[in-house]
């Protein structure tokens, strides 16, 4: 672990989301201040059995004497990859927290927050595009950006060693639904003054060309219900205010009413309207017990599940689950979401399930249902011409991603030199308009499990994954504890292994195995748990390794009784 | 399970391939006589963990009384989703077959059987595109299609009941690799004389346009290679021997020497080589015991991984634990191969790792460095226009692209009535110009484990699915035979658990809830285990559920010790 801070320089560190899909999370660090921008969270592959949420590990701040400094969380967006991680956060640092941000970023915020219990205050304090913040020597300004969440803001952050653009998630909307533009003459103007290092977005490098307007998928959503005769059903994300907002205004001409389905959309939804982010014309939304009462005709069904969860609204439909909505022949169902990559299986699975219930489904694929939130290559030019940044270091993307955006930034004419690719953990200094990378620290991840905020240990998920992959077999010895012989049979029972219960032989030449190993062992290490189970352990092993390839979890069991003059 | 079979018709039976993507096999009865058509294999989903293949059951043919009308398996090309069900169709129908394939099919089909161990015999005649078989009144025309494996034939099933056109996979190259064109003369000569029913490849009905010859995936890997000052490493399918024809060929041009890593590559190159379908120059390959003295720029290196499988030669170089590869930065690296659905994040954690090592890597994302072997839009509607087909059954894809190819059926002229979108199991019928499905039968799966190709049965692979995502308790109980009352301490061990056995205080907690509801079990059913078990399992899960939200596995282990007079 090597931290090193040189005095009077700008410090960059990512803790997450550089290298990585998801958890964003970098320190800023100007002398004895330092900002985090942006806390998040990563979703776990399906490799990860159990797992709900990946969060960086926090402590490290603590162990390099950083996490007194932070004045304060400024968060440019309220997407989970990019708030999800604060709880964790304070718990982490084990200290009380201020955060900055839009209006709709900290209701989301505090909604994620009701959800926890955990010991420290988080003060939200409410900021808007345009402001400046300032952090002893650290001033950051907020610059209006779109995506694919209202209010959302890229960040300059100005010191005495350099000034740094981070421009968070973004895309260059020109028509966006609530009219409040990208904020092309605040990222002129900061250009004109002079950019030391741009970190840009590069979810999107790979996609030529431009990411189309939120409006175009207005258009074709309007065309596809306007064409339906029957009931609608849209699967979309949460917290995609502007999409809801479009299939509600939409469902208000068409003479439709909607209804949300699913708790993480009522949550959002009822944050938006109450900030007044959501314009609902009276009479449009109804609740799901009246569905029945609503002709299907008349009816919009917004929905959860556009990945394809198996526990969510939509897949919960499909299977026939829910009370209050069947899919009938000639439904319409729409998946106006991207599939995140991980989940094409899963929503590949219910788009088959919909043809084959006879419906007409929409998605990506095949209809404009769906638009990214983030900057194809053209409009990272676009932003690049805008700034004209000295240095540049690509941000919010995988390696791959990466390395395509530095090259994005030479062909944009930037020296190579004045380009880097970094991992979450290094450690860059600007000074002035030279940027190195002056180390690195590890930056643990943690697993966090079910909704309780509790961590998975490493050891219990490569557990769920042998499990998982070669089941399991437990056998169970009754040990007499004063003649320390085997009392009874060996138990042996299986679980999600080839080799089932009932097959009498195979379990008797276990059996057999198990009592010739404990056998061979000495009279006094019998009676010692810590000795016996690994003679057992090992003995299965090699056998099921043997007769079968196989590498099931062994857990032996094995169990004392009081001792007898049994012979 | 409703089957019929009305006299003098022909019945085309899919058994498997149809509404799912894989295990192609399909049975055409005509009076007394049967073929099969393929018999293939399915590759398991990330969530079937423990699965290395998926086969139809076809035991079915049995209980509806077909087995023993069977006068042959036709197979239309090598590719394991076409061949791979071979031994487990002896082994289901008890009996011995003979199989028809071109020579290279019958090659690869030798290579699968020498595999496996099973009693019954295999008759393997090799025929050519051309030919015609003749299996009672059924005549199968043999024609020659491209695809991404070479020797491939579609079918012609002519009856006096009528022709039947079974494409099986297919593209239109009109510049094969290895100068064998498809056979557009054939397909307008049937159209003319008249095809009552076409089946149809429906893997690329998504993509517009047509499928790019294999010969340019050949100009793309010359400029790569020819650019690279370092070895180059290809990642591709074992079984395309055009794609390796080509690397080989480009590599005798640049002076370069080839090595190929894998046991799979290995295999199928020696049977092309054998039978004569590769053509290497004398002093191109070499062997692996010789990359350490080969100069880095002068190595060419075919490796199997294009999908990111962990325990891949392309996998096992990137984590170094090969001795005779290593990358350096700047070593080359393509993956000439499209990603399947459900690999996208192996292939893409491949992909980020080589970045990671400062390699140069391609892609199809990004570079022309594969082209598909299946048939696009356009193609299938030239395809569709030389054959003139009466009526129109889309095979060999999932409901989503059967539905769209059917769509384009109606779009090339046909009536609705005309175009049928079908499952596996589901019964049709051809009597002239009429076709109808009569009933369906049930095709159940079997799910094969590791390499003794053995069943895994439903109820492990529920188990193991449940075991990955909550993990596992067992308490362990030790009954008094004679008091009938509980003996020394409950034995509690978690794994794959997010409690996990240190956690003292919830231990103890979860031993007083086992005994407290074993001392509420009357007495007489205290040395019942079918009694005991499932009381002590709801108790835990209702516990489990109520403290933390989690449903792991619960396995109660009961065992008696013979009693004694304690109190």
């Amino acid at each position: 672990m090597a931290y090193n801070y040189n005095p009077d320089t700008l410090q960059i560190l990512p803790i997450g989301g550089v290298g990585e899909f998801g958890m964003n999370a970098t320190l800023y660090r100007y002398n004895d201040t330092a900002i985090l921008v942006d806390a998040g969270v990563m979703f776990p592959d399906t490799d990860q059995p159990g797992v709900n949420l990946i969060v960086p590990d926090y402590t490290v701040l603590n162990e390099v004497g950083v996490s007194g400094l932070i004045a304060g969380a400024v968060i440019t967006h309220g997407h989970e990859d990019h708030i999800g991680g604060v709880p964790f956060l304070c718990r982490d640092l084990d200290r009380d927290m201020d955060i900055y941000g839009t209006r709709l970023t900290c209701g989301f915020i505090r909604k994620r927050l009701e959800e926890h219990r955990f010991n420290h205050k988080v003060e939200l304090h409410e900021v808007a595009a345009g402001d400046t913040l300032s952090f002893g020597e650290i001033k950051v300004h907020l610059l209006r950006v779109t995506h694919s969440i209202v209010d959302c803001v890229a960040l300059v952050i100005e010191t005495p060693a350099g000034t740094a653009f981070h421009t968070g998630d973004f895309k260059v909307d020109q028509t966006p639904i609530d009219g409040k533009n990208f904020d092309f003459a605040g990222f002129a103007e900061w250009g004109r003054r002079g950019i030391n290092l741009l970190l840009s977005d590069s979810t999107n490098i790979a996609k030529e060309g431009y990411t189309l307007s939120e409006r175009t998928v207005g258009d074709s959503l309007r065309a596809i219900i306007k064409a339906s005769r029957q009931k609608v059903i849209v699967a979309c994300f949460s917290s995609h205010i502007h999409r809801i907002q479009q299939i509600v205004t939409i469902a208000k001409e068409l003479n439709r009413r909607v209804v949300l389905l699913g708790r993480s959309l009522e949550n959002s939804m009822s944050v938006a309207r109450q900030l007044g982010y959501l314009k609902v014309p009276a009479g449009v939304m109804a609740n799901k017990e009246e569905i029945r009462d609503i002709p299907e005709h008349r009816l919009i069904i917004i929905t959860t599940g556009s990945q394809g969860e198996p526990m969510s609204a939509l897949s919960r439909i499909v299977r026939g689950e829910t009370k209050q909505v069947e899919i009938y022949p000639g439904d319409t169902i729409i998946i106006s979401a991207k599939t995140i990559p991980g989940n094409e299986k899963s929503v590949m699975r219910i788009i088959n399930s919909l043809y084959r219930m006879e419906a007409e489904v929409h998605y990506e694929e095949i209809s404009e249902v769906h638009v990214s939130g983030h900057a194809s290559r053209e409009e990272l030019k676009l932003v690049f011409s805008l700034l004209m940044p000295h240095n540049f270091v690509p941000i919010h993307g995988d390696r791959m991603q990466l390395v395509h955006h530095a090259a994005l930034a030479k062909e944009m004419g930037l020296e190579r030199r004045r380009v880097a690719v970094v991992d979450s953990g290094d450690i860059l200094e600007l000074a002035g308009d030279r940027v190195r990378k002056i180390d690195s620290i590890e930056v643990n991840r943690r697993f966090i499990e079910g909704d309780r905020f509790e961590e998975l240990e490493d050891i219990a998920l490569r557990d769920r994954r042998r499990l998982s992959e070669d089941g399991l077999i437990v056998v169970t010895l009754l040990v007499d504890e004063t003649s320390a012989e085997l009392v009874g049979d060996v138990e042996v029972i299986t679980r999600g292994f080839l080799l089932l219960s009932d097959d009498e032989e195979e379990m008797a030449q276990i059996r057999d195995r198990v009592r010739r190993r404990f056998s061979e062992l000495k009279r006094k290490d019998r009676l010692n748990w810590e000795a016996v189970r690994p003679k057992i352990r090992s003995a299965l092993r090699s056998y099921f390794r043997k007769r079968m390839n196989s590498f099931p979890v062994v857990l032996p069991i094995i169990l004392t009784v009081p001792g007898e003059k049994r012979k």
